[in-house]
């Protein structure tokens, strides 16, 4: 099934920079799609530090399995990424194709196999033909090129309709550091986190143990304020490698000042993908910012975030570019959380719509004409309970996620 | 919008019994809907005993907190119900509205507006123009007639595409009880419960305390195992009024022996009803069952269920008739609750599918192909933990929700 890509796409791939210590190469398995890359192989240099954080799925794929054993070791030589197949509830003949991908690109490599990082993306409950993925990783090892950051992006998609990168230069005591990521996710995108593999790179010198919080952080506001349908993936999977090539002098813990711009840089590359990944949600034609204030805690505001955000009700009336307005308080009320239904306040794109418990006497329907008709739509909620606040991000749901999920595997 | 009526609908209206000591009367207030009733009144002889439950959405329509607030006096003398709009975030002028609502009602009737319980289903955030109601209500008042139970079980309908209603009998120490009741609910539909109206009226003398406990322990298993949307309306309320017609010997708690029938027949009524809001589904082609089992609760098990029934993903794969069990797997691993993912087991139509992990060697897909391409699925998942179950109604997700729902208000 060939995808329209999404009219909310970027209007091209980025810039995207080399990262020192950080090599791609990709090929074809077939044991899915047809003509395109479906397997990727990453080297990293020696030395080369990793933080990562995995889906809260209970029935996770055996690479996410894999990738929490060999996590606390906080070294990573390469990374194995294959698309069609999600290697998910395979039992033991998962287990084993993570092992043996592993193991071969290791020896590949010259490293442990625990310092090999696999994501698998695509149908739940089939095997992987493992010997497609050896087999064929020979021929990638030679192929390794600092320069194939973007071919890489296009390999590890689905049912994506645009490669998701981004990058982003800081400083850090003196030297420049490059950071650059890519990601892909459209379906099965929830909290935490989505049919979301992201990948980010480094030249930074920065010890596992400050990477992990650094990357825990961000990703707190960034791909787990993504959501597209509330299906969570038993995949999601977001790695961040550090090589050190850039020589900065190490940081001594998270919040170490030398490293403010870092995180900044770092927040910026993952929120960009983040949003990207909204961008390109399944049929998506609106990209939709909920943001919330006034909440009892910023962890209550989230909630409410998201129940507007995956309330199929919301979405449709967007896609219908109807300022259905009542859909939203609906939303708010049933998320659980506390909220004052006399004093809340919305807005739709910066139009006072609802407050103190009706709608607002000045408001007229025709304000939000342009609003609801252009691509950008922006929810602001103020539930008038506390000073707790947060934001989500998501997209309207139309025709085309129903075509792209009623015959996915076709 | 002219709607097609659901291909899941049961062939015609059920014999809807009258109940002694229940009239009805239904007009057309043009609120909303041009050519057909959209406002009923229903009149209950003095000592009629009420029992309800209402939407746990923190921002209900002014006539749920009305109902509220009268239900602990466990008398009822009459219900007005207007379709079209719902009187929800509507402030001051919404309480006004069901004040002055069932003021004229209970003049009407010789009653305490008190005794008045008002329901109101359509549109989130619009005021009614309270005057059609009440310049109505006197028209209806003399129309009143047992016989109109068809007539107002069509009348509460928003986008329903077709009434809802059941019957039963059974005898009560040696009387013969009636139990009669109709339902509306297509869309905004998740526990805890649905927009979703019921209302159940019964001849039997049953006092409002016993009656409030048979309804709360039939909606759980009912009513609120009913999702369509995880949209949780702000108007939801089933409503039971017995009439004490029968004149039946008085129960003395709720787990009198004497009422074991009544309690079956109760639950039948408002399954029956139940069920067929989920086959009323907005844009509904298959009706499915999801049961679990092996849950380290009831109340996990019901958790997992409704992870699935509310899937996305799960409901268009069904909508597509593809057997795409993985997704089945993912939406137990949302859900948060405990299930052994090495050892749980999944049943589609009966055909055994995965478990241990994996899926079943002789699983076969065109096993499957009769049943998904059928109009009832069936899934049946053993979690493998404990000994909890619970189950859950719901429909697929086709263009039909799209179509609604993008263009509810036009």
């Amino acid at each position: 099934m060939a995808l329209k890509k999404s009219p909310l796409a970027p209007t091209s791939f980025p810039d995207f920079p080399q990262v020192s210590g950080v090599r791609y190469a990709t090929g074809h398995t077939g044991m899915k799609y047809k003509d395109r890359d479906d397997l990727l192989l990453a080297e990293f240099s020696p030395g080369t530090t990793v933080a990562g954080v995995f889906t809260k799925n209970s029935m996770p794929g055996a690479p996410v399995d894999w990738g929490r054993k060999i996590l606390p070791n906080g070294i990573a030589r390469g990374l194995v990424v294959n698309a069609g197949i999600a290697n998910v509830f395979t039992g033991s003949a998962g287990k084993a194709t993570v092992e043996e991908t592993a193991s071969t690109a290791g020896q590949l490599l010259g490293a442990n196999s625990t310092e090999v990082y696999i994501a698998s993306t695509g149908v739940i409950g089939d095997p992987i033909p493992t010997k497609k993925i050896t087999d064929l990783l020979p021929e990638l090892q030679k192929n390794l090129s600092a320069s194939n950051g973007q071919k890489a992006a296009a390999t590890i998609l689905t049912t994506d309709t645009f490669a998701k990168g981004a990058a982003s230069i800081c400083n850090v005591q003196g030297r420049d550091v490059t950071i650059a990521g890519f990601a892909k996710g459209s379906g099965m995108i929830a909290p935490d986190m989505a049919t979301m593999l992201a990948f980010i790179f480094t030249d930074a010198a920065i010890p596992a143990p400050i990477l992990q919080q650094l990357l825990v952080d961000a990703n707190e506001r960034s791909f787990n304020c993504v959501t597209v349908d509330t299906d969570t993936s038993t995949s999601d999977t977001v790695l961040l490698f550090a090589t050190g090539a850039a020589a900065n002098a190490v940081p001594s813990n998270a919040s170490d000042e030398s490293i403010d711009g870092f995180k900044r840089a770092l927040y910026n590359v993952m929120s960009d993908l983040a949003q990207q990944v909204a961008r390109d949600g399944e049929g998506a034609s609106k990209f939709i910012t909920v943001k919330v204030s006034g909440a009892a805690s910023d962890s209550s505001a989230k909630t409410i975030a998201l129940a507007i955000a995956n309330s199929p009700l919301v979405k449709t009336a967007i896609a219908g570019e109807d300022a259905n307005w009542g859909r939203i308080i609906m939303a708010v009320g049933k998320s659980g959380e506390k909220a004052d239904r006399d004093k809340m306040r919305l807005m739709i794109g910066g139009v006072l719509v609802a407050q103190n418990g009706q709608r607002y006497s000045e408001y007229k329907e025709e304000q939000l004409d342009p609003h609801m008709k252009g691509q950008e739509i922006v929810i602001d909620v103020d539930v008038a309970v506390g000073g707790g606040s947060a934001f989500a991000w998501t997209c309207d749901l139309t025709h085309g996620y129903i075509d792209i999920n009623a015959d996915y595997r076709s």
